[in-house]
C-alpha cells in the first residue's frame, strides 16, 4: 500500500477502537484491487461526534465512514439520509458521500449476519428463527431475517417491552413474516437458534440458553465475535449441534458496507 | 504497512493536495522505523478549515498535520499556542497535540531550508545572503537564515510595502543579523543568492534574476520543487555557479516536522 497525494480515505469511527477491524480488512481489499484508498482507525469520544463529524465532511478527501460503538445511533440523526434499515432501526454502521456532497447511512450488520449464514451454504429464507437479545444486534439481525424472507422469526429478551417494540416493527415492516414473542427456552422445532446477547464476551458469562434439549438438526449461531469459539458454540458441538460462529457475521458486514461505499468485496 | 484499530494518524490539510510528498516520506520513515502511524492527505477547501480542524481535533487517534496552502496563516488562529517562527511569520507548517491536548504549531518551511543546506555541506551561520521574494516561503526562509546566524541579508520584492515589512519584523527578532531591502540585482559579493518567489514553477516563466554577473564562488539557490531544475538553477549552472535545488528544502521540512512530531527522521 502507497499512501500519496490521491489516496481516498476511509473511517471507522468508535470509542474504543484499538480492537476494530475494518482497518485490515478493507484495506487488504485495497490492496489486492490496486484501489488508491486506505480504511483508518478514528477514535472519537460519544459526546464529540458531532464536531467530529461536522469536520470530517470537510475533508473532501474523506469518502466514507464505517461506525461503530457507542455511535451507531447517534450518527442518525447527523446524516442528510437514511437507507431502509437504519430508518427502522434506528441506527447506522455505515455512512457514504453521495454524489451531491450530501450523506447517507444504512445498517448492515443485520444483512451481514444473512451474508455471513448464506456464504456458509446456510439459506435463511423460508426458515423459522428462535433470536434471542433484541438491543442493537439483536433488532439488527432480526429485521435482515425478516427482510430475507424467514417463515417465522421467534424473539426473546429479558426486556420484555423492548422485545415486543422490535417485533412491532418487523411486523409491521414486513408483514409477511410470522413474528412472535416467546419466552426463553424454545420448545417447538425451530431450524435455526441464534444468539444476539453479549453473554459471551465476558469468560464468566453464564450460556445464553442450553442447546442440549434442541433437535439435533438446529443450527446453532453465535453473533459474539470475540472470543470466536464461545461457550455456547463449545457446548452446541458437544451436544451434536451444527454451529456458526460470529466471525462470518463480521465477514459479512464488511462486504456489505464495501458494497455500500461502491466497491466489490468479491474480486 | 498495516493499519489496524492502534494506527496513529497524521494528516496533511490543503488544497489541492494531489501533489502532496508528505504521505510518501513520512510513510516511508513509518514503516522503515516500526511505527504504526501513517500520514494521510486531507483536501479541505479554504472556507472550511474552522469547522474541519475543530472535527479533526476530536479524532483521538490523530495526533498531528503538516499545513500546506491555502491553510499556512488561518490556521494559526485555530490553534492553542504557537512556536517562535510561527509567531514571528503569522503562518504555520505544522501542528500537533500536545499531552494536555492543546494543539501548537510552529513553521518549519524556513528551517527546512537551512537544513536542507546544511545537508549539503553549505552552513549559512556567518554568510551573506541575497533573497528575492518576501511572500510566506522568503518570509520563513529569511526568518530561519536569521536564525542560523547569516551575518547580512539582503532582502528584495517586487511588493516593497511586504519586504519592508518582512525586513522589520527579522530585524526586530534578530538584532546581531544586518537586514537590508535592496534593488532588484545584487551588485555585492554574496555568498548566497536565493530565489524565493514562484518564479520557474510555470514554463514561460521569466528568470527572478540572471545570475551571469554573480562572482563565481556564489550559490545560487532555488526553492521552487516542481521542476526540480528551474530555468533559474539550468542558467547558473551554464553560468558556473553552484546550484541547489528546492529538492533539499522539501526534505529539511519534512525531517524538521518530523522531529517537531517527536520521531527521529535520521533512523
Amino acid at each position: 500500500m502507497t499512501i500519496d497525494g490521491k489516496t481516498i480515505l476511509y473511517g471507522v469511527i468508535g470509542d474504543p477502537v484499538f480492537a476494530v477491524r475494518s482497518p485490515e480488512w478493507f484495506n487488504a481489499l485495497f490492496e489486492r484491487q490496486g484501489i488508491n484508498a486506505v480504511m483508518l482507525p478514528m477514535r472519537v469520544a460519544r459526546e464529540e461526534l458531532k464536531a467530529a463529524f461536522d469536520g470530517l465532511k470537510r475533508i473532501d478527501t474523506l469518502r466514507g465512514l464505517v461506525i461503530t460503538m457507542p455511535h451507531k445511533a447517534s450518527m442518525c440523526a447527523l446524516l442528510d439520509t437514511l437507507g431502509p434499515a437504519a430508518r427502522a432501526l434506528g441506527a447506522v454502521n455505515a455512512a457514504r458521500r453521495m454524489e451531491d456532497g450530501r450523506w447517507i447511512g444504512d445498517m448492515f450488520d443485520g444483512r451481514g449476519c444473512v451474508e455471513g449464514l448464506r456464504g456458509q451454504g446456510r439459506e435463511v429464507s423460508g426458515r423459522s428463527v428462535f433470536l434471542l437479545g433484541t438491543g442493537a444486534a439483536g433488532a439488527a439481525v432480526s429485521f435482515a431475517l425478516a427482510e430475507a424472507g424467514v417463515s417465522q422469526l421467534a424473539l426473546h429478551d429479558v426486556d420484555a417491552h423492548r422485545c415486543e417494540s422490535v417485533a412491532a416493527r418487523i411486523g409491521a415492516a414486513f408483514p409477511n413474516t410470522q413474528v412472535s414473542v416467546e419466552p426463553l427456552r424454545p420448545n417447538a422445532a425451530y431450524d435455526i437458534v441464534i444468539n444476539a446477547t453479549p453473554l459471551g464476551m465476558q469468560p464468566d458469562d453464564p450460556l445464553p440458553f442450553d442447546p442440549a434439549p434442541l433437535p439435533e438438526t438446529t443450527l446453532v449461531v453465535d453473533v459474539v465475535t470475540k472470543p470466536e469459539l464461545t461457550p455456547l458454540l463449545i457446548r452446541a458441538k458437544q451436544t451434536g449441534h451444527r454451529t456458526h460462529s460470529g466471525r462470518f457475521m463480521h465477514a459479512g458486514q464488511a462486504m456489505e458496507a464495501a458494497r455500500f461505499f461502491g466497491f466489490d468485496p468479491t474480486g
